[in-house]
């Protein structure tokens, strides 16, 4: 069994050491001056990642991604006034959409093609004919399927009609351009562990201060509670419950490599050459990509499995060789996952194809015997 | 400014370089044989510490304590039938009153001093006189003052009246004995980074198994879930959403440290030295202890504030010297708190003592001059 082991997944992903070591260095007490330092510093870093630094606040939160999109929906969205539509084309909208039932508030549906982004028009002809819509929540990049959705037209016809936008930037925060001054969003939800490259265990949210002040009492969940935690780290610089400080130091130590690797732009390029060197191989080695090429996110891609390959086998092969890939999501296909973020670059990539060839050879699979080559 | 750092507070705490190593060794996969192997291992040691392999199940949850204690209230409280009596003399029992009364949940609660335990005679009283309680929520050690509750006697109240147990045991279990099988509770709540001396990031829940089958669709929140959040690991072996996989292995490393150092009784005796040691040598110093001797729990000590001492000033010229001590947060009384728990001994105790000395000589402060003796 190798000794490294890659995680090509869509999170948590592979870290640096570097930032692995800030979680080794030292313990922080949480309500020490040293760490609201800290803490300080890691919300500001990535309020300007978001140039959102004159109209935002970010909150940082205990847990996973999900436990930021939930406080998202029960802190932004008013009980009783509030009326949310979700875009769905894929496992993360409709994550959105169980939240939201759940905690008993209304919720529309604009559901769309997993394979596809979801369709400004289509967007803008639901909210003429849904006017009580107060919120659209959109998924920036589904990494169901890998697919990008279009921020901008989606966020401008939002912004026309006066309504708000939540936007689960979850696996797309750090590695693709967001620009709060350009594409205007009253909320931005993402994670410590994905494009960032920091430890899971923080979840991240970027809103507008007027949204916050106004979502006073609105979460029926003390611990989800957006404005109380933005609250507690604006009167004491202090999280309101114990918070887990090594994974806060070691997204600090990924947010200097983040800045020195160039910013977003520089790790989006990254994530682009990795993902053009990704699909490039597969398909060469006849696998065909379920997202077509001008609609892929460099975050993660989709492929369809080909008959006769026993995912769970290639799975634990590829694993034995230390690249660990991902089960299928999209719903209505037979698929896989690889993921291209991570503190990987293209030499990673190159090494995990040529572990997928050796392993199509050792279990006697050629998927270009079975599938039409997807146009080489 | 000292290069050593202790945190003498209720957490986080001061861990070990073997714990915080395993965050620094390598990354994991949370959907990955090796990652759910170990999510297995750590649930099944959590439930063997409390005495509960044969009747309860662990549950792990992400984010801090309060999250754990909020989703075993959003969990295990039907929302139309349960009724929660919270047993309060301190914050962390004010705190299950606040969850309780913002999700719409029937709560009572009866209130004690802070300085002493709840009395069992008292709270059996209240049962009798309230019968249509399902549920009783007590805080096994309250940090706020330090006390220990009695919980055999109240479990045995509880119990007899069928009545259901939630435990507060946050900062208890791994060092104060508690058996499921002796003082029945069906839900005990804890985390990861106290007494255990894990890092933070995960609360624990051990709860019946009966009772989390029981407990399917109370819960308005998705990701503070319990039901579910079971569900996904007895079906699959993994977390519903992303994990803190660098804290969890960090946990399991702390867990072979407990278990290396002779379990729960070995760490309870290590921190009752520590407190026993730190109570001598702060009444030397002519600080007054809060609570009484037969009432204190070996974890936390609140100590008097003596008129004239700048607790600010204190705390800071301490933190300089490399402790950091905890502000007071008993109500009606001006206070600060020593911890005694986390990757220390007597002798770290004996340099806090020395250093709490020196700095009141710095400071020209002699609490012996301002207080009564506190009979030594």
């Amino acid at each position: 069994m190798s000794e490294e082991r890659y995680l090509l997944t869509p999170g948590p992903l592979t870290t640096s050491a570097a930032t692995r070591a800030a979680m080794q260095r030292r313990d922080w007490g949480s309500r020490d001056g040293d760490f609201t330092a800290l803490t300080r510093r890691v919300r500001d870093r990535l309020c300007r990642l978001a140039g959102a630094e004159r109209t935002h606040a970010c909150v940082l939160l205990q847990g996973s991604g999900t436990f930021a999109v939930e406080a998202t929906i029960q802190t932004f969205l008013p009980r009783d006034s509030g009326s949310l539509l979700v875009l769905v084309n894929g496992a993360y909208g409709r994550r959105m959409v169980e939240i939201a039932r759940r905690l008993g508030r209304t919720v529309s549906v604009l559901e769309s093609a997993e394979e596809r982004p979801v369709d400004p028009a289509e967007v803008a002809a639901r909210l003429d004919s849904e006017p009580e819509v107060t919120h659209v929540a959109l998924v920036h990049c589904e990494t169901t399927s890998g697919v990008l959705n279009p921020l901008a037209p989606i966020a401008d016809e939002v912004a026309r009609r006066g309504k708000r936008l939540l936007l689960d930037a979850m696996s797309s925060f750090g590695a693709l351009p967001i620009d709060a001054t350009a594409a205007p969003f009253d909320v931005l939800m993402a994670s410590s562990n994905k494009c960032l490259e920091g430890a899971p265990g923080i979840g991240i949210v970027i809103a507008a201060t007027e949204a916050l002040a106004a979502a006073r009492g609105n979460a029926s969940s003390l611990s989800l509670d957006l404005h109380d935690q933005w609250q507690g780290f604006e009167r004491s610089g202090q999280w309101r419950f114990t918070p887990p400080t090594h994974v806060l130091a070691a997204l600090d130590a990924a947010l200097d490599q983040h800045e020195a690797e160039g910013g977003v732009a520089a790790r989006g390029a990254r994530y682009a050459a990795n993902c053009r060197a990704l699909v490039a191989g597969m398909r060469r080695l006849g696998f065909a990509p379920v997202v077509a090429e001008a609609d892929q996110a460099p975050i993660i891609v989709t492929f369809d499995r080909p008959p006769g390959l026993d995912f769970e086998a290639f799975y634990d092969r590829l694993a034995d060789r230390g690249f660990v890939i991902y089960p299928g999501k999209v719903m209505r296909r037979d698929t896989f996952r690889i993921g291209c973020i991570g503190a990987i670059d293209e030499t990673v990539i190159a090494k995990a194809l040529a572990a997928i060839e050796e392993t199509l050879r050792e279990m006697h699979v050629d998927p270009r015997a079975v599938l039409p080559l997807a146009g080489e």
